[in-house]
């Protein structure tokens, strides 16, 4: 039951190993008639794909997903839509080790535990960052039938590796190269990129994510309210260690009289995230997640070898991004994508 | 389908509104033969029960559940465990006016939104955090049954009202009157409770929660890895707001070579809070939540009319608690024992 | 997760036991502002109800739903509906040798190797017919509302005991004392049910159910096709161990061109039942459950004694129906409702 | 929500339409290390193919399935297991006509009505027969593992175009051409085929299926018993209108002294189909599917024109199976084996 997600109407099931034939995903319980641009489809998967920057794993993909069903002439037809991103530029040798030396942070060891030994290794198999790529094809499809029905999903980067960008977030970043709003603490954020990068090391930081033009009124009490959807739907992508929505943690250190929004309410005083009771305000739905930094790192670190129970020194080989925050903003949006889309979409 | 909580075992369904005739719930898919041990799950319910100290509501509800059925001979019988709590001290008409000035902070406007009127306003109604007191007769029966099993789960308040306490989390207190580790914080919190009591405010803050003793190997990727299903959980906690795992937020200023755990793995370094890729790495669970300051206070606040649609000033009457944050302790002790036993409990 | 139901809007949740204090159910997903009307449920519940005549087990229940949240001013309120029905007559003692030597027919046998002994199996526990009251509460409250919508259920008798009434269905049979449309089949029906009680013996038959009034283009392919619900559903009532849609088993040995029902579609040519690929046609939906003779029979019978593993005569003591099928006629509607108000109402 | 199966531990997505890139399956929930023979599978899937003897659609497939993931050196590794099979010898403008005009018995109609255009008619799209052949591809496997842990499936035809096979069904008859255990029996229907072939008509059946070895003690009451989930598969392979369970409808005419088997429980006295309470006995389970005769036929039909509203003859075209049941025998056995490995496969 792991890989699928069930919401209301929606249900979304990826599939697939970092190095094995594809990695996919099908999307279940789409209205028919839904139009799907292939070509801005493409626009927003390349934000997430790698190899087109200093800061991401020199692993170049084209990320080009292949519609098996689903559509008809541009159209969803009421069937499971099912795309395919194949797998090419692998390099299964740079693992061999690590199915005995599991990596530092990553779920080499859990996946040892729970698979007892038949898990995919490779890329860190069903665990790696490349299935947040045909998660972006079914966040990239409802993108596009959100925005004809007038909401907007934007996220930006609003810290990383302990720098702030406090600035109100305005308009989107989508088509900055680096995507946060204030031009100077971008600089200052790729400067200590480059340097964790130069010392064989990584960053973390926080992703911020808006979403527009949702009524109020949608959502539920108790299990299946808006922040609970949200958050099983991040905690999804790698590395993800936190969430909040609105004031979030720091609405902790308010007093109720100045953490409430008065009504009537208005976006520039929205703590509620736009969330009351699980359920939708008609303010701007704003969550943050906390991203770790990229647990693959050039630094030699402490294992140990599980075949021998030895402890063991492991300098990782492969391919990897010294910070994957950038990369992951096009995969906080298709997240928010599908949450609003399954509170909205009527198959 | 929003209160209904459906886990890989277990499902857990609460009913009631704050002054229905009671609150309940129903947890299915328990293994026949676990004891249910009354007094104990007494001792557990009265830490979240309201009118026993100064920092909590007045309403006094005796909160004591009464199982009608899935029970027999003291032991479970396979068969669904339902409870109810009676709602006893109501007070109804502290509420009237509620329904047309809804509470800022509150969920009074969006079950209007969403019910159109035909809601249970009273008391917050389904909303309520009176809901929370069935989740911990769920919770409570399976802590029994974890404790049995060598799991610990054990909570505490590491910040309210702006005042961290940082101390190691060594030992549980919830023989403590007020759950804080260091005594002198302890003090100070309770000092900025009375403050904002008697200025008709309110405060929150942050509580840790622990979860001992769970082996490695459980869990899954993807969406329903143990940090999805504890989030989905814990934001059924009226007033959560945001979660993190382990280092969580500030992880997210760390190099991956100070966040990334050290094989062997030890409890002294466990940034990753217990999970890795969605699954236990067989070190303590960690995480935490922000509970944001009580929405309802006395100070009068600005509201609209929604039948008129003029803005009123709003002076909430009713009882209420100056800081939820203490009732919540065992409130997410709860949540994460119905995480942690849908993990393990084999039916 | 046995006894909840997870539709696509509706969940529905059973709890109880047969001698437990009492049985009940949970709906959720309701929309608000269903009215309620207490006394049509009265009618309608008291249809199943038992004692009443001849043919039903004399253990005499009021089966009086109390409402314990859920309904507000007489109308749905959006929160979960919970009911509660009281076990008043219950006598426990008939029941005590049944745990070591099972009825042949019931669910003693697997009880135990599924419960291990802590199953409660005075009166069949979970198992008994008596958690179809609650079915019925939750059937009763839909039949209401879909009826406001132009939606009509209605079931009947068409076999018992080998007597066939083959007559068309035009018109509810629900005021009839016995359900069945033909006057003088249901005289040797009732003379056939007589005969098997004064034998110590029970009789079986087949229950038809017709939803008049769904729309076309309700239902979805695959599995969750209104047969694959409506079956779903209908495996719930205990003894039925049969379902057919349309022309079901018989219309196997028709040729392609008699069984196709031509277009236009017209009620007296409805082969499909009202569906095809699993989406209703605008035809009215119309199936038929087998429903086994009743298992508990005065007539000595050959067990075994789980605890000793030796062979005993076995003589049931307690009360029983000696022909269940009358009683099952309304509960058959209450799955129909529940079947028909998943695809239809809109939370 | 549809097409994806969610069962007790597996879930089993299917994807395709009968003239899209490929059908597919995504099986979630597998554990790691279950053996897939790619030759047995192959043999099975040949059972359902088409376009190998008289009685199926001359449509050749070489139903080939391509493992796309899940799969590591042999076993699956603990990933979510996607197969595809391509279609390649489509044939759509046999379908040109059939989106203005619906064949009687197909879900044209209904199709049309949901999806209001959009949908994928040709070759019926979702709705076709050729879903079933990924659903094998999960059955198939997961019949490997069953029989390893001595659980026997199969499969064979009792009834065809009004023709009883009465004999008991001692040994599988897979190896047989045709299904059938009798050989008379078998001729007798062969004919009946045929005939029906020369007059462009088609012949309907019932299929029964037994599983052997599965031990009692597996299931659940209520909703999640076993006939529950037999019927929810099986009412997704098209065409089946039906569905008993032992001595099913027939049973009906017994009485309780007849029906109820007697403890110790014999594989000769199996009434109750292996099933009690929803709950395996440790008896065989047997089940029966009514499928109804194909609807595809080449005699002219009366249909309307959608767009015109005006009645229409219409002769189909396409190519298609005179009777399906044969090919459906397959089809059934994956389906049990899916019910039965989500009751015993612990991930």
């Amino acid at each position: 039951m792991s890989s699928i997600y069930q919401g209301r109407r929606l249900s979304l099931s990826l599939f697939g190993q970092s190095h094995s034939e594809a990695v996919g995903m099908t999307l279940d319980g789409l209205p028919a008639g839904i139009a799907v641009d292939p070509e801005a489809l493409q626009v927003f998967l390349n934000r997430r794909a790698p190899g087109r920057n200093d800061w991401s794993t020199p692993r170049r993909e084209e990320d080009r997903p292949e519609f098996i069903c689903g559509l008809k002439d541009g159209y969803t037809c009421g069937a499971p839509l099912t795309a395919l991103i194949r797998n090419r530029n692998t390099r299964g040798k740079d693992y061999a080790r690590l199915k005995e030396v599991p990596r530092p942070g990553h779920a080499d060891y859990t996946a040892q535990l729970r698979f007892r030994g038949y898990q995919d290794h490779e890329g860190g198999g069903h665990f790696s960052g490349r299935l947040t790529a045909p998660l972006c094809v079914a966040g990239g499809v409802l993108l596009q039938e959100l925005e004809r029905r007038g909401i907007g999903i934007r996220a930006r980067i609003t810290r990383l590796a302990g720098i702030a960008d406090l600035s109100p977030f305005e308009t989107p970043v989508d088509q900055k190269p680096f995507p946060v709003t204030d031009d100077g603490k971008a600089a200052a954020m790729l400067d200590a990129i480059a340097a964790a990068k130069r010392e064989g090391d990584s960053v973390g930081g926080v992703i911020e994510c808006v979403i527009d033009g949702l009524p109020g009124g949608y959502g539920a009490p108790m299990f299946d309210g808006i922040e609970n959807q949200i958050a099983r739907l991040a905690f999804a992508i790698p590395a993800v260690k936190g969430i909040e929505f609105g004031s979030g943690f720091s609405g902790c250190d308010l007093r109720g009289s100045e953490n409430n929004d008065p009504f009537p309410l208005r976006p520039e005083h929205n703590n509620a995230g736009g969330i009351l009771g699980g359920i939708s305000t008609g303010m701007p739905i704003v969550f943050r997640l906390a991203v770790k930094p990229t647990p693959s790192i050039a630094k030699t670190q402490n294992s140990v070898n599980l075949r021998t129970g030895e402890p063991e020194r492991l300098q990782i080989e492969g391919r990897h991004d010294p910070c994957i925050v950038p990369r992951a903003v096009p995969v906080v949006e298709a997240v928010a994508a599908i949450a609003v889309a399954d509170l909205i979409l009527e198959e």
